[in-house]
């Protein structure tokens, strides 16, 4: 070893802390989901151990076991998003990859998957490591960035026309992490199911902040996370899927030794045997699912939507700024293109990073460092005060710069 | 949705507590290398929201975070492990995972891994999703479990003559899931190094509780646990790995969408853009490494294997006892066979979960439950006192079935 044990290791990182904590508000656009309740802050130091949820384990599968209630929690999650089988994930990222990869098998002649054009980074990765294309479906452009539900059927026809097959499969980002757009997954996955082509909702920004019924919507596999909108402390991620699909997802070991003839007929090759969520991630996820299932009530979803409009009314009187995205806001998750700001920056000695400087003076932390022609914010479960102090602050600092 | 918000639910999932915490002395063959240290647990709590860790991104790559100072981290590990690279992974299966599949990429001739036949599921789990061919190399049975390094040798040659290939990969467990059986990579390495054939360490059990010098011991490919022996939450692996791999593990994508021309080259497909590890994983396991380095070190290394190798001599005088595995001790995971027991579970009324019960009464958790023909347990961190007394109740159970 050339690393040895001295005072400096210690100094560097026994003593690790943070600067968003709860004397800060908090509007990171991908952390405010994500927050933690009480309940799940009790749970994480009670399971803090790796392996603490595995204490019971009696079948060497972490969806088998019953204490802590892993099997009831799945089957409440599978009620809960209206889908038959639930299982946990590492992250959505991976949901959306273990789904092209048994879709691939099932279909090895489909090479293509059909992606709103608002997709996450993650969609594309997906694709990429399936060794499959992409075919974007686009959006209007600016200042909207809308998606037409016709264009999915359009393009489908393309691939049809220019492969000689069907899509693999059709994926729509729920809600997008650019722009905050909500879309409808109902006329989507009729479009799918009348073409039949498996279609894949991306809810890694919306399951935990908004209802989701899938099966009315005709979903087959649906992504989640835990850590992005469930408050889970994470990552984790789900992967709901039909039964239609159960024996492509579920595939059981087969490999034997040559020698010691052993078998692992009980795991599941697709997680690896037990997917990486073995103790925080997973315990924080079922502390806090009754809060979600709250939250994602018709009231409590509909409260939080005015919280992002309410900020989007009051900073409309500041001088060359836009809110992107479709308006009103149904997911809280706020892009501002703040050309404002931009030109500020420009002769500001901290540059873009002054707009970052004049929140946090205000309490306020999340911001992207460094950018000022956009701000990115999520109002999500901050109280009312929060709310309008983060709106009336926005206003001040565009006053300091004489912007409104 | 099919589930209401209602009192059950809260009940179910809002008071969730574990059985074992620190009333209790856990001797849970795979959980004691994993149990945080005080430092971890306090940046546990600071970083217990999911996305914690990402707070100062500015790359878009967890990998290149300087704040916390993820960057030193991953610099610290590889001069700890003395391997070029380290990057985080979901869990050490991962890491075997993913090594798998690069080299199949890079030697795709080659169609076999040779291991030995200790080693654990996930490493057969990541040949069979690699759709690649296992190989084993035998032990010498009961009750040492031994390997030999000449018949790693000997099954090389077998593959290259029944294949006419060389094998893509060797893995050597390091220490065992079963019978805690320490094998030094050294001898392996070497004969890997004389066939060019890349070398694979399973260090899940070792790395984090033993010292490890890659470079000395000519392994190419390194797979480590934080939960299960690097005092992390995780769950969490690491993944080290020589610089002649270096372009076939960081894989950077190069998809694009066909309208938007969106790509993503700072990403690494290989993780999917960055391993699931943001918060809560990958703070624990930097917040205990300064512990990780000192507790790896030769006097602290040998106090350990000094108490399980002082319960195997104090439970000696027990009849139908005998200790698995190579003695003595080096790696504190101890299987011990217990003929003894398993008599007296025939005619008790509770059958097989009456030593759990037993040992339990004595405030000693983590026996798999039912279980009496064997009991595994590992006193990794006990201190000489609960050793003491973890060797004394053992015995005590015995004389009270008369057993002594």
């Amino acid at each position: 070893m050339n690393l040895k044990y001295n005072k400096e290791l210690e100094q560097k990182y026994s003593y690790l802390s943070r600067t968003i904590n709860e004397e800060f508000i908090n509007i990171h656009p991908i952390q405010r989901g994500g927050l933690l309740t009480p309940e799940a802050h009790k749970a994480l130091v009670a399971y803090a151990d790796g392996y603490s949820l595995c204490d019971n384990c009696l079948k060497g599968r972490i969806d088998k076991i019953e204490n802590p209630p892993v099997v009831d929690f799945l089957d409440d999650l599978s009620k809960y998003l209206n889908i038959e089988n639930v299982m946990p994930t590492a992250a959505a990222r991976k949901s959306k990859q273990i789904t092209m990869s048994v879709l691939a098998e099932r279909y090895p002649e489909r090479k293509v998957v059909v992606v709103d054009s608002l997709a996450h980074y993650t969609t594309y990765l997906a694709i990429e490591t399936n060794k499959l294309k992409v075919k974007e479906v686009p959006h209007k452009g600016y200042p909207e960035f809308k998606l037409m539900n016709e264009d999915f059927e359009t393009i489908i026809n393309q691939v049809r026309e220019d492969e000689g097959e069907l899509p693999l499969l059709v994926v729509l980002t729920h809600v997008d992490y650019k722009y905050g757009n909500y879309n409808d997954p109902n006329p989507i996955g009729e479009i799918c199911k009348n073409y039949d082509i498996p279609f894949l909702l991306n809810s890694a920004y919306s399951g935990g902040i908004l209802p989701i019924d899938c099966d009315d919507a005709n979903i087959d596999f649906i992504a989640c996370s835990g850590h992005k909108s469930m408050a889970s402390s994470g990552p984790i991620g789900l992967l709901g899927f039909k039964d239609k699909y159960y024996d492509d997802v579920m595939v059981h070991s087969q490999i034997q030794g040559n020698l010691t003839n052993k078998s692992f007929s009980n795991k599941i090759c697709t997680f690896m045997g037990c997917p990486p969520v073995y103790g925080a991630p997973l315990i924080t996820l079922m502390a806090s699912f009754p809060t979600i299932v709250k939250r994602t009530q018709k009231k409590f979803v509909e409260e939080e939507s005015k919280k992002a409009n309410y900020v989007i009314e009051k900073i409309q009187k500041i001088q060359d700024l836009k809110v992107l995205g479709k308006l009103p806001k149904v997911h809280p998750l706020t892009n501002v293109e703040t050309k404002c700001f931009e030109e500020v920056a420009k002769s500001h000695p901290r540059r873009g990073f002054f707009l970052r400087d004049e929140f946090k003076e205000r309490g306020i932390l999340g911001l992207l460092p460094g950018i000022s022609k956009e701000i990115k914010f999520n109002t999500y479960g901050l109280t009312w005060e929060q709310v309008k102090y983060f709106a009336d602050s926005f206003v001040e600092i565009a006053e300091k710069y004489n912007l409104v």
